[in-house]
């Protein structure tokens, strides 16, 4: 397709939850994601695709076989998320969820008739950007997460995942594993800008997901007045804290891997007291599992050694964690030989498809970044690139819906 | 006056503006805030005090002497404020006023006549808890701060000072330097608890307070994907903060003065995203000005250094700066003679009185810690030790009132 073509659709969601940051807010349940929702729906009504919403909330639109058609029944399923971490790019997501309304065009425009459903799918709270757990849609679907945690987990201001679903008109009660979902799937092909600046085609396909995880850190200590108390009869939490975000890049330097602070909270983060508990998260992330392993054990040594030396506590617990996840081999090699030998690479970004990659044969398309920046308003791809992406998905459903 | 009289008042602010911490939440112009002024004007209506709130949002309540009294007409001026930091201590500031209030029923009790005006002052915002600068009621008496800097002043919610003194009922418009109160004050008493474990009597009389301030510091970089953006690519303005807690401790430690990084906000606060700003505020003291310029100095020159070498910005501003103040030397020797040797001791804790000390004589009360906390919900002080607080502050308004 033309990157007019793409840049049209485009635009329509372009507004939806943008900050004057030039990011976006678009936290699952909020009103930019309704309004997602409803332009994903207004957008199936017009192609004729039939929704519906899972019971763990993530929203499909079929495009279902001519009625004898002879393939199994399995589905071919794609899509991404509309939801974004805050201030988040433009492409992270809806770019997945938008190329496949229009490689439905594109096919359709060929003639092309689908052998078994193809199915868009637009999962909920990918990011963990409002409640913490990534890819709680597709965790729920795969049975990976219990559904009481994800009905209590909370947002920034209190509000429980279960409320949060039930503003929205959903039944938070119906949470739980698919398995039947899954087993009616054939193929997952999730399409995502690339997120680094590793590819340098308009279109790549996965390899592999690094082994990642969060890691939730208290640091604990005694809050007092910063005037009055003495160097040495303080246990300042934001001490033991400033150590552990040098100490986490210091480690993952040296294990040749990634490790990031980028979530503060302090306690009560007032100027003129000593903090009393500072917590913050840790994202760690490795091309294998021994070396994300060892960046931890190193990490979490030396940080508690510190606040031995601080006189502070420091608690460390995962809030997910995520083995390497290697992409069906056989299908990775069919798409990247279909895509006339596009380049093969693996992600440091945890997405759906890698935790659906464990139930179902799954791939995955990466659009050229050409920024390399991502999680961030500079987050970039150009149309060109995109609908390059879209015609390359086309293909790929063109091929598994056979 | 025994201890039970203390705390039978004492106990009537107590449930006002507490958290589940134990600590307080009392905010300018907060519900809580408007809760303890109507218990303020409660109290001086009972003993038939007159009320008014003077341009800046301080609230009096004046004890007037019997008229064709022998002394000149100016008052004695004491009182403290109401305001707290965040789940800050019950003492800090509410135990100058709840004194003065029975310190004024044991002078009468005792056949007390005052020959001059007392008045009990509860100035506004003395922490600086919601706005950011401290002692906003007395430096807007003083003449020490800009109104309109005053009114532009916001809170975490973007709400102007401006605005919360209206929706109080009070008039910002009126903001601005009330020369002719400071003239018709003939002393200032702030009565307070002490802030570290310096005094080891129930009641101590303040030397000095050391030069203090607190700077604003925006550490700013490229914010991005947490996963995919390689190390060497990066530009995190989480790592330089963190080298700046760290620094701060170190250069205070090594100049013999304080530094304390209480709190911290990154942009956009996301665990899966390196941070693209952190805005953090240092508060550093020292005994002379000599030594907190030496604190500064290599403090900004280390991160100035450490941020060339991570790719980030690194601006910081003062908010607030305080020079050292030394009470009036007379009337410091004047109080510790007549409270029998009472001992005399600086602080490192910002205060009302060090604003007005320099255009009024001031002194400062001190009622003893035992756990030496302050800004904290472990802030102490025994009834013992208030109750005789009262009676020093009573000798004391005795002494100067007549």
């Amino acid at each position: 397709m033309d990157a007019a073509g793409f840049r049209r659709l485009w635009d329509q969601i372009a507004p939806i939850g943008r900050a004057d940051s030039g990011g976006y807010l678009r936290f699952s349940w909020s009103e930019a994601d309704l309004a997602l929702r409803a332009w994903f729906d207004a957008q199936a009504a017009e192609r004729g695709l039939r929704t519906e919403t899972d019971r763990n909330g993530n929203r499909y639109a079929h495009w279902d076989p001519e009625p004898g058609a002879a393939a199994d029944g399995r589905a071919v399923l794609t899509g991404s998320h509309f939801d974004s971490v805050p201030h988040g790019g433009a492409y992270d997501g809806p770019l997945g969820i938008v190329s496949a309304l229009l490689a439905v065009d594109e096919l359709r425009a060929a003639g092309f008739t689908p052998a078994r459903p193809v199915v868009i799918g637009a999962f909920t709270e990918e990011e963990g950007g409002r409640f913490g757990v990534p890819c709680l849609g597709s965790r729920l679907m795969a049975g990976a997460i219990d559904p009481d945690r994800a009905r209590a987990l909370t947002d920034a201001d209190g509000t429980t995942f279960a409320e949060a679903m039930r503003a929205a008109g959903a039944d938070p009660d119906a949470l739980g594993p698919d398995p039947d979902r899954l087993a009616a799937t054939a193929a997952f092909v999730e399409l995502h800008v690339e997120q680094g600046r590793a590819l340098d085609a308009p279109v790549g396909v996965a390899s592999a997901i690094w082994p990642h995880g969060r890691w939730r850190m208290d640091f604990t200590g005694a809050g007092d007045h910063a005037g009055t108390t003495r160097l040495p009869d303080r246990r300042d939490p934001m001490l033991t804290f400033a150590f552990a975000v040098l100490a986490a890049r210091k480690e993952a330097r040296l294990a040749g891997g990634l490790a990031t602070v980028g979530r503060v909270e302090a306690v009560p983060n007032a100027t003129n007291a000593i903090a009393s508990r500072v917590t913050a998260w840790l994202d760690a992330r490795a091309p294998d599992e021994a070396v994300l392993a060892a960046i931890l054990a190193g990490f979490e040594s030396k940080v508690c050694e510190r606040a031995a030396r601080d006189g502070t506590g420091f608690a460390i617990a995962p809030e997910s964690a995520t083995p390497i996840v290697e992409f069906d081999a056989a299908l990775r090699d069919r798409l990247a030989d279909l895509l006339g030998g596009a380049p093969v690479l693996p992600t440091g970004a945890g997405h759906d498809a890698g935790v659906l990659a464990a139930h179902v044969p799954t791939a995955m398309l990466f659009v050229r970044n050409p920024t390399g920046v991502s999680h961030a308003p500079g987050e970039a791809a150009s149309d060109e690139d995109c609908a390059a992406g879209v015609d390359a998905l086309a293909a790929v459903l063109r091929e598994l819906a056979c």
